[in-house]
């Protein structure tokens, strides 16, 4: 039998996950979105990432992939590559997922997102 | 200042939501899609669709432009034909948005949608 | 019997239906496309546009939506969401189909759309 | 100074040059999508495809080419397979062409592609 | 200083990996294509797969998450849902990717993705 | 018999094939990409451009074609809008290409590449 989700904290329980995820980035983000972007504290991160079954690590794993495959997604992959970072993913980690978008969804899909990585790095080298 | 959704019934909204719009078709496909399934029934329906600001024919009406438009979602553009037929789009239509699609999309795009419209009407006419 | 459609004036109901939904910012664009934007006169508003099935608010809903679904067409959104507003949608009837492009497209299009919306909105704060 | 382009004739021109690009194939297809088709005629065919500038064999090139990467369109990927054959290109110009699309667009597109190019050295084979 | 790579055993380093990763399915698809399924056992196995820098396990993971999202992929998902199974990933884990295609591509790809996991699913339970 | 392709000189070779094609604006795109850039050599100019099948002027029109039509590709339009230019080809044929993008891909990602054309020919008229 199925039964609705006990959800009366979801929206806070989104919030912790996309404060632990994303950083301020990413909250600042969902702040400028209205309702949308009670979606995606809700929804995304109350409801998918805050799930048991994969790490948060894997899931930036893919986010990024998916992000670079799907292309004309600069401003999300600049908040998901800082978050794969936050969780622990190295640039070298990085760097080859983003080699391998290449043979999934062509060279300009991957050269574009490299694009976002070499940003990454030269703000971290900037710190 | 931002509050949780009170979203104790968000199941059983979705639920009603999803009954009104894409009937026994579309209480089928979410019933067979575990987790994923309830989150169309929370998110899409509940959190979505239930939202007062556009009217349920509206809503069909973008679905199916944006699923036609998309390409590769067959399966779900005959379920939303058929819910844009349940909240009151008539077949001309639905035929006008389709025909709309090749000039924002291509016309692979819309002669692939136009079919599964056909598929719609021949299966009408056989009641 | 299929026959010939009669289009001797066919540049010029295209030209009237563009001003009329797009304005100035339309004419612009088409302007400076050479035979493209011909084409665009010609086929999208003369042939497309001007039918009569289906009213130019619910066009300009479906235009807006494909556009946010499909992701990259940015400039071609900027011009959409005017004409929406040209043809009697409201902000928050925008909004709210670009809230319902997340379930279909995911959020990434969703957040790139609403930018621009955003971008409207002031533009429009400052009149 | 723009002027109407003179179209009393779009619709025999396009049906011309749509016999003689795809043949059978492509005017069952056509002749089965009502006003969507006829657009398809009179647009693609009388506006596009009869234009001086570039061979119908480089057409098809670009054609096949902008399908494949596509994807999705393998109904319309079949049709213009057979129109590039009729219009000269050979298999071996063809497979090149799908090898190519490996690099801009990524291997699923590449394979779901060459796949329509085996069924119709297949079918020409059977001849 | 940029140096060629020594690739006299590039296939074979591939044609290793391939085996690997997508056992006796993966080689009947590339020695159905020709030169371009040499060039995915060249390249994407023997360049890309074969690089030390990502598990098998992660380079599956993003294999699955982006022909998921981008969708018309369904062929090459059932090939990458097989070999993330030969590489170590559950189907519950497998599941979690899916159910997180979602917020960043959309409900449609996810639904048609899942569909695939459960023809796995079936699949395993039969043997 | 499949055997393994003589690959010694491969980066060798793409590096000949992409300055004929590409000149230096290529070769400062792959110097600055790493081993990503590397594959692009290695893989698309030294496997698949270097084929004698295809005539470069007609792999470019391909390429020109599939990047405009798969939209968010503005950075390698450009590239290869001016590579186009190097092998052959007119900006009267590159303008006839773009036009025939819209029935295929639809207005959005015709007017985006000639955007791009435009910018290529102001570039020419400049020097």
């Amino acid at each position: 039998m199925r039964t609705a989700t006990p959800t009366h904290d979801r929206y806070a329980r989104g919030r912790d996950k996309l404060a632990q995820v994303d950083g301020s980035a990413g909250e600042a983000v969902v702040d400028s979105l209205g309702d949308l972007g009670r979606h995606i504290v809700e929804y995304a991160f109350g409801d998918v990432y805050a799930r048991p079954g994969l790490s948060l690590r894997n899931r930036e794993l893919a986010a990024v992939a998916m992000l670079a495959a799907k292309g004309g997604c600069e401003p999300q992959l600049d908040v998901h590559l800082h978050a794969a970072r936050n969780v622990g993913l190295t640039v070298e980690e990085l760097r080859e997922v983003l080699i391998q978008v290449a043979p999934y969804a062509g060279f300009p899909a991957a050269i574009n997102a490299m694009r976002r990585l070499q940003a990454l790095e030269a703000e971290e080298a900037a710190l």
